[in-house]
């Protein structure tokens, strides 16, 4: 097992720790449990928190995103694992402004129960809350079952607008609007080539013959919808854009944010390459990208492969993701 | 070989091209080569130009510290190799504002002397010029022959400093003095875990058996200083950071600026590891980390590894560190 760690059951709480450590200016934590890390300023009176959370391994996915202009807050599970209710809770109750609180994270079973649960709680203290899945990913259920679709990379964008609006000072209601109109209009598919191990265990994430890749696989591994012999960069791009494409019926004269988002170990340079093909296939069809993001935005430990995702923008959408934002892994003029 | 990639003999161009389509507003070519990339507003009349370059598979290096701020061109060889003479003489006279052209870059033959070939070009033309080496690994030469040392991710504290200088419109020799000073308080060192595949080739850069590790691995593979049994990751910090205090000869009330670098494949949970024991190693010396940098800033392609840069700071070195930078992959506000 090539990493770099310390005692597999410490890697969690070691890197919450380097992240602490290295941001103080901009993350803290509210208590004394490290799987809890909230923005240095927080609460923000009278305006709406949001808090997201998941499993860790997935870099800068969740906890990089605390920031000004983004989320409130973050519960932190381990490795690919959720978080408690408990510190769902604890994440909600140091982000309360007064104005309630959006849940904003992806579709997951566990993160969805312990989510619910910490609702209820808040509910209990008098912390009024809402929830918006992240479900983007094309590959893991077909358009008329989208609402069982999984959560990716894709929700990077619902962050930044929901984040913009939380930070202008939109109610409770209107967060929880921005952030299911960027959720439903935002695509994302992916490629994996090779596994991540888990630090934990020391298994592969999932199997794959050398030589193959598969496509539309998840950021833990879940089986994509088809796997073959590996492409080219131009072969896959032209796959995985058609499909988001037709996915969210896009055609001339519409305007998109891009995402090539890497899962871990893909360099820089290939990443651009699928950006490259990316351009011209949008080009051709008369589809403008207003904002490109190229880098790695949520991945899942050193995992081989990419993903795609596009946002369709109207004026408000654009404008959101223009707004001003500031956290360890991203900010924004 | 597990790539996401077109021809391997298009991979250069290609990848340079999607950076070209992705940040229009920030870099251009001055002309038909898509080697040569200078920032958008070059030249900028009556300010000191900077010009960098290497060989590719590096990103962000070199490439993506070409803007306001940082360098003002660069020019792109092929993977692990020199750009020539006249793409370097290209790049100068785009970003000659008359004001002269500092060539900053790593200290590897093939890159002196196509450097300094074109700098010979570039006096012909009347274009002065001066060079400084970025040189901070101190694995590769003990600190008696440290002129010989070659240039790790350290260049980015050159790139910071010097460009903030040009920017404020010292002149050369003041540019070059900055840069000088800067890499003369850099100190690098890197472990390396598992090699990159040459994309042309298929050959790795380098070969290590399973669960060792290279202490001192250079950037393109170049062997280190000692090779044995993958350590924890305190172990790794503790040797590197140790190695570097004594290299700069600093201790107790010394500021410095950390970056903890991937070269490739190593998930941002382990640098923030590596962070975590950076910062408690600094903190037990009485040193203190006035701005760190964690992240992927110098790598080669998909290594797996990560390398540990110091620089000590002085009130000087830390204005130009904070002054203002927007490149494609980094800004400071």
């Amino acid at each position: 097992m090539k990493k770099i760690i310390n005692k597999p059951e410490d890697f969690v709480d070691e890197f919450v720790e380097g992240i602490l450590l290295a941001h103080p200016d901009l993350v803290k934590t509210p208590g004394d449990d490290l799987r809890v890390l909230v923005r240095a300023d927080a609460p923000l009176t009278g305006k709406v928190g949001i808090v997201t959370g998941g499993g860790s391994g997935h870099l800068p996915l969740f906890k990089g995103y605390v920031g000004k202009g983004l989320c409130s807050g973050v519960a932190i599970g381990n490795v690919f694992s959720s978080p408690s209710s408990d510190q769902i809770f604890e994440a909600t109750k140091a982000v309360d402004g007064g104005a309630g609180v959006l849940y904003l994270y992806g579709n997951y079973g566990g993160d969805v129960f312990n989510f619910d649960l910490a609702g209820d709680l808040a509910e209990l203290e008098g912390i009024e809350t809402r929830t918006v899945l992240g479900r983007d990913d094309v590959a893991s259920q077909p358009k008329d079952r989208r609402l069982d679709r999984r959560g990716v990379a894709g929700i990077f964008f619902a962050y930044k607008a929901a984040g913009a609006a939380a930070e202008r000072g939109d109610s409770l209601d209107q967060v929880a609007a921005v952030a299911e109109d960027v959720v439903d209009h935002t695509a994302t598919m992916g490629v994996g080539l090779a596994p991540t191990i888990l630090p934990t265990t020391g298994r592969p994430s999932f199997e794959l013959p050398d030589g193959e890749m598969e496509i539309g696989i998840g950021i833990h591994g879940e089986p994509g919808s088809r796997r073959g012999p590996l492409e080219t960069a131009d072969e896959i791009a032209d796959h995985v854009v058609g499909a988001l494409l037709e996915d969210l019926g896009l055609g001339e004269g519409a305007r998109v944010a891009v995402l090539v988002n890497g899962l871990g170990a893909t360099p820089l340079e290939e990443l651009y390459l699928l950006y490259r093909r990316t351009h011209q296939i949008l080009a051709e069809r008369g589809i403008e990208i207003v904002r490109p993001y190229v880098g790695e935005y949520a991945t899942s430990l050193e995992m081989a492969g990419a993903s795609i995702s596009l946002l369709e923008l109207d004026d408000a959408r654009l404008q959101l993701l223009d707004a001003p934002a500031l956290s360890p892994f991203f900010q924004e003029r």
